[in-house]
């Protein structure tokens, strides 16, 4: 279909090229660099006039570069004439960011989402927000996909025998339990609290998972801190290994480091942030989400349900 | 006046503090740094519930992280409820993407207008807009202020004789003659051009330079190129000295070197980007905008015409 076209911008062009193959196009031709004063420069080189348009940027870091990348990008295909500009952010940066926490905090989330509805996106394609309500920022459609049956199917091929699937903390339990769903298999939680302040936190496993391997899941994993210090806690009381996996690898500072010299035996992550090569250590496993979106792309173009793919 | 706020982000806190000061307020107290990620975490530190808030912010480099500083920032204040989120921006970074001049071209100046009014600002308060239609991006009151009299104030101290003041190109010869309306002097232009295509470009100067001291005045100076061929040129058919000055310092990439080797005796720019140490050569005069801005301020808040300003 010439009316489909797909751009990709720097945060992930591996990924977007493997998106193009499944939809079974070109990635369009586009070039985005800097000015030498660092101001970016976007230059779409072929007609989108009338063209359905779905740029792929994860808003991983550079945060703030790869975001202004995507709103410039918006901004020349709306003056372009695209008929419709559909983004697709496999992941969705400062979703963190959700609520006031405190006095005075800002909601870069939703500010986010009015950036890109600003400069004229007119659909959102996306992959395990942070937290779901985030979808009723946007006023446009937004089409919200999971990373689980992917991280599913993995743990399913690998036929692992009596397993147990754990939250690394209170937040995390809707998520472990779909998981728990499709590998058939139970739920433990790791029930972090402190008793006094200025106490060392007390790391309470509910749940049995005694002499069980357990499968710690997560959808950022970004320092590493919280899943490792669970990953030992479960060793420590008696699972028999420990792997872990999340959708969106951010790996920030310590990250690395600490889960090198934790027990998890193997973490499983999926491609929607790009990894530099010094963070593809060995017990690194990477499952691609590009059938996924490229899927969602067919038939969101074909006007068919999304939905249907999580059945 | 407790309603009057200052803030200062992270581009300019020098200004902004000499600002603060002329204004006759302390800054607010806040925190602008980073999580781990890369993402920016604001930390407002004071009440500011029904206040009239002025941020000090230029977009220079690192243009994407100072404009999203500054966009973060209005969320914050605007959820804290301030009264008026008055923005302050000596250095309108994007400027020079200010139209198509080809096909499939964004118009990131004006897609950052709509970005800052979608954040929530209300009112904005600028320098020297390298195009003053940009003005019209806006649908809220912009105060556009102008570096000339900063500029020619300096110069009429120097008691320079047989000045001549000299536009770099064709684009800036309304801010040349307003140079030489205060000096009381002639004005000059480089009238460049290109015989033939791909034949190098001929430096044809109009006007009467002959043992003058030439002023080039330019609005930016970014890598230096038009402004040292500029000069070069002027000394070459007979000036006897050349000065060279502009409102925005970017001196990216080559910029300070050809400076540093190129016949400008004295290059006079205003602090509205802040310099690093490596980049302030003895060569360099730096002026502070801060009184003009500062006035601007207090006359904002007293609903006082700004354009007085400019007598
Ligand atoms: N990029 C980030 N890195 C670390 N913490 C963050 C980041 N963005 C937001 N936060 C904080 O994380 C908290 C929300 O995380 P959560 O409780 O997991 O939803 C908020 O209190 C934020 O202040
Ligand atoms: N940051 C930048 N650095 C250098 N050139 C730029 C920059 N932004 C835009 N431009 C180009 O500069 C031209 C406009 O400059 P001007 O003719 O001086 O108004 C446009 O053709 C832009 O493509």
């Amino acid at each position: 279909d010439s009316n489909l076209k797909i751009f990709t911008l720097n945060s992930n062009p591996a990924l977007a090229k493997e998106i193009a193959d499944v939809v079974g196009v070109d990635l369009g031709k586009c070039s985005v660099t800097r000015f030498s004063d660092g101001e970016i420069q976007i230059n779409i080189e072929e007609s989108i006039r009338g063209s359905d348009v779905y740029v792929i940027q994860s808003t991983s870091g550079p945060v703030n570069e790869h975001l202004m990348e995507l709103l410039i990008m918006i901004d020349a295909l709306k003056r372009a004439s695209a008929k419709t500009i559909n983004i697709v952010i496999p992941y969705y940066g400062y979703a963190r960011q959700d609520r006031k926490a405190r006095a005075r905090e800002p909601i870069t989330a939703k500010l986010v989402a009015n950036l890109l509805e600003t400069a004229g996106s007119t659909r959102v394609i996306t992959l395990d927000l942070h937290a779901p309500q985030i979808q009723g920022f946007f006023d446009i459609p937004i089409d919200h996909l999971m990373g689980v049956p992917i991280l599913g199917e993995y743990f399913l091929g690998k036929n692992l025998e009596d397993i147990v699937i754990v939250s690394p903390d209170h937040g995390g339990v809707t998520r472990t339990r779909k998981l728990a769903d499709k590998l058939k298999a139970p739920i433990a939680i790791i029930d972090k609290r402190r008793p006094k302040p200025n106490v060392v936190e007390v790391m309470n496993i509910v749940g049995n998972i005694e002499g069980k391997t357990a499968i710690l899941i997560d959808d950022i994993i970004d320092t590493a801190g919280t899943i490792t210090l669970a990953a030992n806690a479960l060793v420590e009381n008696g699972a028999k290994e420990v792997y872990a996996c999340c959708t969106h690898p951010v790996l920030s500072g310590p990250a690395i480091d600490r889960i090198q010299n934790s027990k998890i035996k193997e973490l499983v992550v999926t491609n929607s942030i790009l990894l530099p090569e010094e963070k593809r250590i060995d017990k690194l496993v990477e499952l691609s989400v590009a059938p996924l979106i490229g899927e969602a792309i067919i038939r969101v173009h074909e006007r068919q349900s999304v939905s249907l793919l999580f059945d």
